[in-house]
């Protein structure tokens, strides 16, 4: 009865039987629907606009904020991110996201469910309604990503799936690849067919797909994009039904060439949104999150009243709250911004459920202390003691002719190459000058010991080692070092802090960043994990890594469903032709 | 499994490894996403859009038909509409809407639920979904609509509504009027809560609410209003987040003020829709249906794009059904209309899940033949028999000062008067010389017996005696006349017939138009019933009827709902103040 006594006492607050809980007074308020801006007043129960009216109640209001004739404008949705990518807990996050307007986040819990599966899933976002912004689930449609090519801790079926389809948080299926579609897995399509039986939406992941491949995957029932490239990749799709989701993140940027050919060719926009996907907390905090979104937009040449619905109305109406989130009306959660200008969004204050959430920049709302439980704090099981020959690969005869993956700075796909090392006493010999390091993924969740091994050019190691428990999506211990030794005792240091990323040199670490929540998130604020995070980037390259960000270039080599060459727990995955290959070409 | 194997085979026609079931070549498509026209073909299986493709399939379809450069339109759809207005059942309704281009009925059964219930509702969707359009519910949120003032044949409690909010086929609550909500009544509330709690929306019926009634209405979660008369209650609606179906229908014609305003200020159309709520099918067949509203809205001045999303894409995203219906898309159901024009929508060729539905405005596709239960045909019970005396008005002495009806002719509305009549053996004497006349309300549920009498002005009968089954929204027999045998004798000649419309001279029936399910509906087609109608109406006229529709008139005062009188089987209504009155004046 709960919701009923609520609701009631909303309805007599909008009548002005009884006071409302707080007022915002004389503000500009950005009315997403009719595309006006209109000078009035927003009263506030229960967490939820009730009144919108320029006259003023009867009955004292529990307390009155004066707007000061600043835009309210409605929180600012990220119709797309994987949260595991801030490295942040959401609570530490929301000091990050909050002050810069973002209210809401549709997140795909990908990695958290690679690692923990169902019932880590549901512990993760057991505490998520008292954050001072809302999470709402795009639920993970592939985990594990490449089955039969990679060990993961969690899986999801068709079962789970619909199981977490059908909680009120849940929005959509979560980004599903074409591979699916083209190979017409049945257990990727009944997940598509479960959430649009829940009148739930399904998320694409449409990577360079044109023609043919376009089609079939909007005829699968597929409703969005947010891999556009170019304009014309975002035309295919918006003629097809599909939504646009315009990223911008850390690496992968396409706001400016999809918002320029909007813009130039007067491109209808009601059915776009704005996401970031995957955006560094350094990034946030140096530019802005969706408030950087639209205001990029803006000086872009779009109406300001358009990129503002981009990042609210819009994605609320794809994602079927539009009766709950994504205006600032009667029946709707009170989540807006202050800002005194409409053409360059700055979110002065920032209220969620009618509070007071952020204000110059600086979160003021107090942060739930949530405490995760085990099954998501240790997560890192050795299967079995490691011993220094466990990071050789072995051959016979004086030298390997082999398969190399190469990096390729600044893009998560990589070249296949080859190369030519020497072998001595039956292991190849790591070639430093010439850049081809043996790279190593071991198994971590304790199921069955797989080390996966590789060569790797990039890395630029000229000593020592470095390790990671991120590793898209499997998340096992990737690492890559010039010497067995420091490569084992990286991998049962990283062990033993339940995951991070590491640099040892001389058998011992020499910079850390524990991310001991499923191996993929701290539990620090964003200062100390940025602190860190830099300290271990700088250790690396003092180990000769000319790498920017050589731990995220860690995370990504190892997934198989990245071209060209991915490396698992099962060995070197030749990813368009979804297989394990052999090192040595024969 | 079904759905799997018709996905994956959509799936095969769109990439081109099987043949399409239908290819319709060379159209200009409406493309209601981007407001584009783009010259295109559209590809079809299992009833589904799969392609939208300039580019010609390889797999040979199983069919081509040329669209001969028509304009390629999304089926129109009607927000909102008493199915039961059209006296006709769905697979007789088929023959005058799908000529027109509806392609989608958003139905709130509202009249057979007050008569037949939970089960008799259900026995009436059953077979729906083979009809050659679709029929979506809008799940009837009062009924009773008065409690405590009228006997009904059903009831939906909160538990009811949960049951149909669980369809498939359901959308949202359907129309709520405001005194539940001032009243706060949990029932009602509950609903609200339900429907949202399903993602599904709830519809309104914002009769004439503006301040804080309105407030408080969208505070409680109404997401729409269909009743918006002027422009200036269209913009405040807009301006706290509700859609606006505009309402173009047989008595409530709204359409020339509202999109007269909307084209003179400019208003953003992306919260409106289009509704006919009740339209009689010979206006239909007169003027159009939805065709209609959309064309007259060009006439006045509105871009046929935005005239044309009102009508298709705008209904689907309010409704969260966008993913299926509204536009010509992959995925979407496909239903569209070959128009020569969009200044001027004729369709020409009107397609529905694929399959050609009519064709130069006649019906092509089958119809099912639909065997509806004897819960449905079977619902005029009589309590006990009657007798000539139960139609007569006992008083004491010589006079009556009493309450009287006064009808307005073409509205709903009445006005409370008062007149003075003769009493003659204890009855009182209808006033055939100054039309005020007994009216009597039989409950007709074999329930009770009830007979509500009052006194009415303006039927202007000379003699005899006109009848009806239809009497929102509990659907006694109400019965007007001269005489008491004719009285009774209507009265049981409807009873005999399970419902209908008739007049009775000297004793006989002189007409009759027999609506057989839930004394509601006929089973015979348009132009039976048309023929009937207007010869039971012409029989009434001949009796001294002034009205052009005696039985419109005759079924809404009946309305314990609607100012200013109201007569059910309990009685006289006071309806503004919610309480049966007696006849006399104290």
């Amino acid at each position: 009865m709960e919701r009923l006594d609520e609701l009631k006492s909303e309805i007599r607050a909008a009548y002005d039987r009884e006071p409302l809980d707080l007022l915002v007074k004389d503000v500009q308020l950005v009315d997403v629907y009719s595309a006006e801006i209109v000078a009035t007043n927003i009263g506030i129960k229960n967490g939820r606009v009730v009144t919108i009216s320029s006259t003023l109640p009867v009955q004292e209001p529990s307390a009155v904020i004066d707007g000061e004739h600043k835009y309210a404008i409605p929180g600012l949705i990220d119709a797309h991110v994987h949260i595991e990518t801030t490295l942040l807990t959401p609570p530490a996050l929301a000091e990050v996201i909050v002050p810069r307007g973002t209210t809401t986040m549709l997140i795909d819990p990908m990695e958290i469910s690679n690692v923990a599966g169902l019932d880590g899933l549901l512990a993760f976002i057991s505490g998520i309604e008292d954050l001072p912004y809302r999470i709402l689930i795009e639920v993970s449609s592939r985990v594990p990503t490449a089955p039969g090519l990679e060990t993961t801790g969690g899986a999801l079926g068709v079962a789970d799936t619909e199981r977490l389809l059908d909680l009120d948080a849940a929005v959509s299926l979560g980004e599903l690849d074409p591979a699916k579609i083209d190979t017409l897995s049945d257990e990727h399509l009944l997940k598509i067919i479960a959430a649009h039986k829940r009148g739930k939406i399904a998320n694409g992941h449409a990577i360079g797909l044109f023609g043919s491949g376009l089609q079939a995957y909007a005829a699968a029932g597929l409703n969005d994009d947010h891999e556009c490239v170019t304009f014309d990749e975002l035309r295919a799709r918006l003629a097809l039904g599909m939504g646009v989701m315009v990223r911008e993140g850390s690496s992968e940027r396409n706001l400016d060439a999809l918002i320029s050919g909007v813009v130039e060719h007067g491109t209808d926009t009601r059915n776009l949104m704005f996401c970031t996907d995957d955006k560094h907390t350094s990034d946030i905090r140096a530019e802005g999150h969706i408030n950087y979104n639209v205001n990029r937009a803006i000086e872009l040449g779009l109406d300001p009243m358009e990129a503002i619905r981009m990042a609210t109305l819009n994605t609320a109406q794809h994602f079927h709250i539009e009766h709950l989130l994504g205006s600032i009306a009667p029946g709707r959660c009170a989540d807006f911004i202050l800002s005194p200008s409409i053409d360059h969004i700055e979110p002065e204050r920032v209220f969620l459920g009618g509070e007071l959430a952020a204000q110059g920049g600086r979160l003021v709302a107090s942060l739930p202390r949530i405490d995760y439980p085990d099954n998501l704090r240790h997560t890192v099981k050795l299967h079995h003691k490691l011993a220094d020959d466990d990071f050789v690969i072995r051959s016979k005869g004086d030298s390997i002719r082999a398969r190399v993956i190469d990096l390729i700075p600044g893009q998560i796909v990589n070249n296949a190459i080859e190369a030519t090392l020497a072998v001595k006493d039956g292991t190849v010999v790591p070639d430093i000058e010439h850049d081809v390091l043996p790279m190593f993924c071991v198994e971590r969740y304790g199921k069955n010991g797989n080390i996966g091994r590789a060569l790797i050019h990039g890395f630029g190691l000229k000593k020592g080692a470095i390790a990671g428990s991120v590793s898209h999506d499997h998340h096992n211990i990737v690492v890559v070092g010039v010497d067995r030794h420091d490569m084992r005792v990286a991998v049962e240091a990283l062990a033993e802090a339940q995951g991070g990323f590491l640099v040892v040199d001389d058998g011992a670490v020499q910079a850390i960043l524990s991310l001991p929540l499923c191996g993929l998130m701290s539990e620090e604020k964003t200062e100390v994990v940025d602190r860190e995070l830099a300290e271990v980037r700088k250790a690396a390259q003092s180990l000769g890594c000319p790498l920017d960000t050589p731990f995220m270039a860690l995370s990504f080599v190892s997934l198989p469903t990245v071209p060209a060459l991915g490396l698992t727990d099962l060995g070197l995955i030749d990813v368009l032709n979804h297989r394990i290959v052999p090192l040595p070409i024969e």
